[in-house]
């Protein structure tokens, strides 16, 4: 029996990623190719005191259905953080619970996405976006990514060529490349899409993990009603709840939610009560400080070891945040043998092919400081260096 | 700043249910309007028993990343369960853990339909899954639904005139109408599919909650490459964890585990791990046989109710299982009127105008009978029977 499927399954690229994770999921592998967030660094024991605490204060209402938009609290908590941490004035209603960050993309892709339409995306960027829009069939317009965010004259021109539905971007310690765009680069996007109907996605994923600088303003700041900013617990609590958030003007929610209705009724009841529990009966800021001291010291051991360990030609980015560090092969370089060469030599790396919507890259690597320890990031990077010598 | 739409949003309904849950939710409202389980039947101490363990034996895992199938012992439980309940042969490789079955129709549609592809659905049909289809923008074609399962006749002359991509039913105590196919309808569906490329989507949410009649063999024994069958936890562990799978061939189960990559990376894997263990620690089977005595009572209790209080002229099916009766008023007779009547009376009941595709149903009702206690069931009778008065 041959089956039809339908067109956008053809479009959908398979996720490299989680592939590899596949391959890589011995022991013995060192790896920088996924992006998990350091075991040691998810509170098991805080989080099992706040089910406990769930299931003897509200158990009954926390396994039963409820509504689309999310718990209410839960929504609160993100509202007032917003407000604390970055001065962004917003309620509870313009916050609905999703599956992670993945489904907040796979909804805004749902609602704002019909086949052939173009979305603007940074050149290299974020795989995981690819592939969710690349289920609602658009065409993708890569926007170069330069040291301090895109380069805007080419997000012009192409806002000027084409009838651009969204632009999607990490503005915050960005993946696959660990940049920052800076507050000029931020003001220069805000006011390029000022008024085209262009919808900025804004996905800040990374944005509490900044372990140097200051937190700057979000994009969505400049630009509050046409952008449409996403986040994620899965980095500062434990990405096993799957657990993120869209945050939109109360119009674009209001799509937002028939969209999530349609796709699975509403998020995890349990989770979302376990979550608002430990939220807000432990100190979260203390715990991202604990996270960003780790990864920060993760993120100049890693690059210490590249500039020592890594052959001439090889260059990498700066990271002041986030989970990944970006490097740059000598032209001729190919990433995928050197994946090859590294797995035989028990250490994985994510070649950085994929993250190109129009192809190249070829000679480009992301790798992941977050998931293993000092001991193994050591380990790892000599190696690496050994399979680069190779 | 207006916004443009994909055109899909202008086609999905905003679920009604919903709407009218938030209506219903004051404490004073007996709601006959949902579709929730009674809270009486969900276990809640043996839920938050199994959520300890899983935090003590394994908490690491339950809050880390995890691969998109879903967990093992999960998968291997369900799988069992077929091959133990129905004699359906099937291994954990052919079983995708979704976000509740409700997902699971997302990603059918994800996976199989191109705008304007013909879907046939049961007349009346389940609303979610006219929901879930219509953001992959179908044609529906309505199957007639007879007291024993979809008018094949109608089926037939349908899949001569039109490339049905999918065939959507719901064989066991269908929603809304609480109708079971019986085996003459399954193997007569089956046959009429068989060789000709539509996927049979069998929706088998209720299968468990027969409270009386024997257990009949689902289509997917018939028609066992083409089928795809959906199935919840929802009704016999607890809504809130949202839990559901679907289970196919592996083919078609690849398809839908790129789409899930897409759309959600995987389900929530503290849920997964809580929900396997509650499983297998405590008496399911015991625990079915008890949601079924008190379900058949209320259903009876419900029916025996509206034989006595309700006018001539109304009929009302027979359910062997499930949550749902289904009740026709007298030609002329508005339900979306009895409604409002019956809000004023403190009993909400569900229209069933949004269970047709193509219009029509007017003087249908939706009736669960799950929720409520039967002191509650004895009550909303007599307040509905006085707004029918009315």
């Amino acid at each position: 029996m041959t089956l039809r499927y339908a067109a956008r399954m053809g479009k959908t690229p398979r996720s490299f990623i989680r592939e590899i994770l596949k391959v890589t999921e011995s022991p013995e592998v060192i790896s920088f190719a996924g992006g998990l967030p350091s075991p040691a660094l998810i509170k098991v024991e805080g989080i099992a005191e706040a089910a406990r605490s769930v299931f003897e204060t509200g158990g009954a209402a926390a396994l039963q259905y409820a509504t689309t938009e999310g718990y209410l609290p839960l929504r609160e908590f993100i509202a007032d953080r917003y407000r604390r941490r970055l001065g962004l004035d917003v309620g509870p209603d313009e916050i609905l619970i999703t599956n992670g960050s993945q489904q907040a993309l796979d909804l805004i892709g749902k609602v704002f996405l019909d086949a052939g339409d173009a979305v603007a995306i940074e050149r290299p960027g974020y795989l995981g976006a690819i592939q969710a829009f690349s289920l609602y069939e658009p065409r993708f317009c890569p926007v170069p990514l330069e040291e301090d965010g895109p380069d805007c004259a080419a997000l012009e021109r192409t806002l000027g060529e084409q009838d651009v539905r969204l632009f999607y971007g990490v503005p915050n310690s960005q993946n696959p490349s660990g940049i920052t765009w800076s507050r000029e680069k931020r003001e220069d996007v805000a006011s390029l899409l000022d008024g085209t109907g262009t919808v900025f996605v804004e996905d800040d994923a990374y944005g509490e993990l900044r372990f140097s600088g200051r937190s700057l303003p979000p994009v969505k700041k400049y630009l509050p009603d046409s952008t449409v900013l996403t986040g994620s617990f899965s980095k500062i609590a434990a990405p096993g709840l799957r657990m993120g958030w869209i945050c939109a003007n109360p119009e674009v929610l209001d799509r937002l939610v028939v969209a999530k209705q349609a796709s699975d009724l509403h998020s995890n009841t349990l989770s979302q009560r376990i979550l608002a529990q430990y939220l807000t009966h432990n100190d979260i800021d203390a715990h991202v400080r604990e996270i960003c001291r780790v990864y920060g010291r993760h993120c100049t051991l890693m690059s210490s070891l590249i500039d020592d360990l890594f052959p001439d030609g090889v260059s990498r980015t700066e990271p002041d945040g986030g989970m990944f560090l970006w490097v740059t092969l000598p032209l001729g370089f190919s990433s995928m043998a050197l994946f090859e060469r590294a797995l035989a030599e028990h250490v994985a790396i994510l070649p950085g092919l994929p993250f190109y919507v129009d192809g190249g890259g070829e000679n480009t690597v992301r790798l992941n400081f977050s998931n293993a320890d000092e001991d193994g990031i050591t380990e790892g990077m000599h190696r690496l260096a050994r399979a680069l010598e190779a």
